[in-house]
């Protein structure tokens, strides 16, 4: 197979209710074009959720790490590349590339993934799944950043509580993966977004919360621009960790 | 000029991000379109925001009101007309068609505009703008839901009450127009969700709020089935209302 139908590129224009008041994509916003990229790869290519859940089979997304030079601004048009780094066992590591207006790579991604059986929810075997076709799909486009790093947070006391909502839930009944990105960065003062940017933002995903949990976030302050952050169900159980790297 | 060129047709698809837990795009993102096609039409046509920038003049929303059969389910196609219905010299009018996979009308949008100097915050003629060349694009397609209707609250007990975040603020630092309909839409109870749809959105924006606000929730049970919202911040001036129609 051809590198070049190993890579999907999807176009985006950064709309006016998607940039923050800097102007600039939020990082929600691309987190959620990422993942649908992720998704619009695999269903062309014969695994997406939608041909899984014929088997009882999902994707669940286990890390997201993003590395930018700049966001796109408001009206800009933009694009974004995906490919299949790896296919383990239980895991897939998938890559992005963001490319602005002009053509120019401006920053990276990384995720894992597992594939879960719907009805177990016991992670599934990737190198059986459709007769180990996705592995022919692995492709070595560089992706010059570093894979997500383990995050540990110490803090004790809640930065921030609330309450998850009807317009937290996806259609799954759990609190979507891009608002748990959009409550950490909440929890910044304005100040810090008006002389820094986020170079670089991690996620890991734990555990699933619900309508109604109440989500404590703990935030370790590594150092001025560098924050750890833990999200707990109440009070106890982690369901997500983030690491969120200002310049 | 012909009545097609009058009319606006975009392309959706609804997004899994996009859908609340029943697998229907919620009320936030329809939004959220429809502002983007109004923007859109309006450049495509020489009277959009960045042209009017240009000349210190802009956009403001000033009411919404949506009413569906049923709204597009999740990775499902769909689009959306619009067009203007009336221009006066404060006020515009311009109405929204939603329009499922099978090119069934699901659903119809009204909203109501007004133009500002970037400079005075004073409203401009809009019969005089661009020598009244929006007045060429006036259309008669029909749009049959009610005009927005004036909201009135009674509660002085505020239902909910939050802080204006990061992630609510848009590029003119004001709280987004978007923001307003999903906190709206947090107020009610999951239960209702489970066996009710909203048939019928109305907002009616007042005034703007800022990062750091803090927004009170009063709303009226008018009826089993209705709602009515008033938006305040810090405690006195009314931001918005609205009126939340479930069937």
């Amino acid at each position: 197979m051809s590198e070049e139908n190993k890579i999907g590129t999807y176009q985006f224009v950064a709309e006016p209710f998607h940039v923050d008041f800097n102007g600039r994509l939020t990082m929600g916003v691309l987190g959620n074009h990422l993942l649908n990229c992720a998704g619009f790869h695999a269903s062309d290519r014969g695994f997406g959720i939608a041909t899984l859940n014929e088997d009882n089979y999902t994707w669940v997304l286990s890390r997201l790490a993003i590395e930018l030079d700049e966001m796109p601004y408001q009206y800009e048009d933009f694009s974004v590349q995906t490919w299949v780094e790896n296919v383990y066992r239980l895991f897939t590591d998938r890559n992005f590339a963001i490319i602005d207006k002009d053509g120019k790579k401006i920053g990276y991604a990384r995720s894992v993934w597992a594939m879960i059986n719907l009805n177990t929810r016991k992670p599934a075997d990737l190198l059986t799944l459709h007769g180990g076709s996705i592995v022919d799909y692995v492709c070595d486009e560089p992706c010059p950043i570093e894979k997500p790093s383990r995050i540990k947070v110490t803090s004790d006391q809640p930065m921030a509580t609330l309450t998850a909502k009807y317009s937290d839930i996806d259609i799954n009944g759990h609190v979507n993966s891009i608002r748990y990105i959009e409550h950490i960065l909440d929890l910044f003062p304005i100040e810090l977004y008006k002389t820094k940017r986020i170079r670089r933002f991690e996620m890991a995903y734990v555990a699933e919360s619900y309508f109604g949990d109440e989500l404590s976030f703990f935030c370790d302050e590594v150092n001025a621009n560098e924050f750890h952050v833990e999200v707990k169900k109440n009070g106890s159980e982690v369901v997500c960790r983030s690491k969120v790297i200002f310049e």
